[in-house]
């Protein structure tokens, strides 16, 4: 008979354990008969020791079998008899990040469905559900039936993850982050993994964020997580592909919730950011030919501009907002989405090039003004939010705009501007700045 | 203002704590402000970190202050206006242990006070508490007051561990017992010191049993923590000693309560096991050492022998048992105590020299006769045990008797015949055997 307090001491001392160990231990958690303190010292352990990808595969399959597993097969199915691949997508959390509002349409206008759970924000990182519940009358609370029914009508909806989706995940998440024990690779990949198996696509599309506004801050580490969640992923016979991207600037120009859905109907429309529109575009290509099993990126590339030239993918998002009761007429007139009581200008206090940003901060800065949450159970203003007026590698001059900030509560306003003020450096020698690639690199 | 989150982070990262972060884990733990899950992943992350001598000393401290400490004061007052000094002794559990039984009264006799505290056994470790409780009428459950005024009036006592002894010891002991984590030297030496701390003697003799009946297996380990607690003992302005000693077979030919006691008294009559005397009075001889501030061990060596022959030991160990309510005449017809329903002859099933020991199958065949406990609720009892023939090095035939088995209950007999005759090797090249100094060093 399996013991909680042998476990320990195994991985404790070093060892592997079995699938049938590890099946026990997240059993035994998840059912409460194994207590939170045995709990946490086996993560301490885990920590110290590590778990190497056979281990971590058992893990993820595990918590992912710990609640509901989401069965598509009807979406699979098409008219002509052939089946579909469903793709899933997941970033590992930045700041700015709206590419899934930008991705999904693409996809479902290119003929490949795209049911997608996703998560609130939490911290400095914003969360897809809070930028679409701006969006007047849309719910993120559909039934598991209406969810695949409106993917197999429009072809991509996104719902709030389930409360019984990898309720293991939910329970080891919690106790970790109480207990130290956050940052290990196999712990967070496990996590993130847990639930894309539990959603059931075929194929899975991480973006792996690396950076100052990013868990990860450099590549070697973004790597690491990259290749045990390909592998995880694998192992569970699943295709993943991992597209590390740069997180040292936050991503596009809009930082809030509702200014986020503006400007990803902005690339939607054939508008917006070079940054944004190159790395989501290049995220829907890579989705796009891991659901028609292709190596061909430069006619998948080609697929994703023509559904955005045509307003194919802008008419797919209108259906989808639609779908999930959003009002149709909004996206034509988006700005009526981001007014505030008032903005104001964040002006540099030297001239120069910006030679970095603390990404973490502009994040941040966002949540002070009520655009996101300390806590899960905080409520969030979904007007609220950052406009960003220049890039990294950029001249700024003395008193010039660096960054306009949508307020609807003043009481945080002066901390928020020092906030912004401090994340940018500005030298006098452009030299200092060292331009990085946007995809630094992809692990298949 | 500390959070506990922090200070687990700050441990795992290798940080060391300072004074108030360790005194505010070991109230909040105690208190019940932190939970046991924060507290397991800390323990956790000291056993892969490890703390440093003044970390630890920070540790005992708090946990000593956890509770009551002993005041002693009023022992420590003689007639002629001098100050006693009180020396304890605490022997880190092994099989056979009866040195305490010996040594308290040989110090009683010599005029330094013994205020001593002890538990019970657990596992294949047997307890004072327990060997003097197989004495009919013997009561270890004293107030503070009796405690003392019993030390004062025959210099010697010995009490059960009071409840509010070092609780966040206990506290932190249970936890450590199922979450993987008692092996690490701070953590065991932390806990045997704050007990002793608490206990308010000026110094303590430490008896750290080492080999294959020990917690400690080899010279190096015990070495360390024997090292360990000197220090701590210092910080805290405490003299201490330890003194390593083997177990690599049960001291003494008797093990079992009743059957212990039995051994003690013929020792303090003057007769006696060879190494169980020279160990006690090599324990008593430091402890006098300490007490009147000398380094003359021939000197010390010569009192013990001399409060032994002239009867004076003896004397004043019943002068201690009729105190704690004993019954003043068994130990002059000590035989009495160990009588039992059957006794059994093990006998060997080869010839040869008896060249190892594995010593704790010996204290788990005792237990298994009813001797021992395995969990701190199960009933013990007091007569059976077992009598060792043999001595590592000793040549035995085959049929000829290695032990006799004091018995009650037969049920588990045959298993307990096993695990003597396990216990054993027996090689026919007497070269094979490898003779260990029965005291290994002496730390001061």
């Amino acid at each position: 008979m399996l013991s909680m307090n042998d476990l320990i001491l195994k991985k404790r001392n070093g060892g592997v354990l079995s699938k049938e160990e590890i099946e026990y231990i997240v059993k035994g958690y998840t059912d409460g008969d194994i207590p939170d303190y045995q709990m946490s010292a086996f993560l301490m352990a885990v920590w110290f020791v590590g778990m190497n990808d056979e281990e971590t595969t058992f893990l993820t399959t595990a918590m992912a079998e710990s609640g509901d597993m989401l069965d598509l097969a009807e979406i699979r199915e098409k008219s002509d008899g052939e089946k579909s691949r469903i793709i899933d997508k997941h970033s590992t959390g930045g700041v700015g990040d709206k590419t899934t509002l930008i991705i999904g349409p693409i996809l479902a206008a290119l003929g490949v469905p795209v049911a997608k759970m996703s998560g609130r924000g939490l911290g400095h990182t914003g969360g897809t559900i809070d930028k679409l519940e701006s969006i007047p009358g849309f719910s993120s609370d559909l039934s598991e039936k209406a969810f695949i029914k409106q993917v197999k009508q429009v072809g991509f909806a996104d719902m709030c993850q389930t409360k019984n989706l990898a309720p293991a995940d939910k329970k080891i998440y919690a106790l970790r982050d109480v207990t130290g024990t956050v940052d290990n690779y196999s712990l967070i990949a496990s996590s993130v993994m847990s639930k894309k198996i539990a959603a059931g696509a075929d194929g899975i599309v991480l973006d792996v964020k690396c950076g100052s506004g990013a868990f990860m801050k450099d590549i070697e580490s973004a790597r690491k997580l990259a290749k045990i969640m390909v592998q995880i992923g694998k192992n569970a016979r699943r295709s993943v592909t991992a597209v590390i991207s740069d997180m040292n600037e936050p991503l596009g120009c809009y930082v809030g919730n509702a200014l986020e859905v503006f400007e990803a109907i902005q690339v939607l429309q054939g508008k917006g950011d070079k940054r944004l529109k190159e790395l989501s575009f290049k995220l829907a290509a890579e989705m796009y030919m891991m659901a028609v099993m292709s190596d061909d990126e430069k006619a998948a590339l080609d697929k994703v501009n023509e559904v955005i030239e045509s307003g194919k993918a802008y008419q797919k998002w209108k259906e989808f907002v639609a779908a999930q009761g959003g009002d149709p007429g909004f996206s034509d007139e988006a700005e009526k989405l981001i007014s505030v009581n008032m903005t104001k200008n964040v002006c540099s206090e030297k001239s120069g090039v910006i030679i970095s940003c603390d990404t973490e901060k502009i994040g941040l800065a966002s949540l002070k003004l009520g655009g996101g949450r300390e806590k899960l159970t905080d409520e969030i203003d979904p007007s609220v939010g950052i406009v960003i007026n220049k890039h990294l590698g950029d001249r700024i001059e003395k008193g010039e705009k660096i960054a306009t900030l949508y307020v609807n509560n003043t009481d945080k306003l002066e901390e928020v501007e020092g906030l912004i003020l401090d994340a940018y450096s500005i030298s006098d020698d452009a030299s200092d700045y060292k331009p990085e690639a946007l995809i630094k690199d992809i692990i298949r």
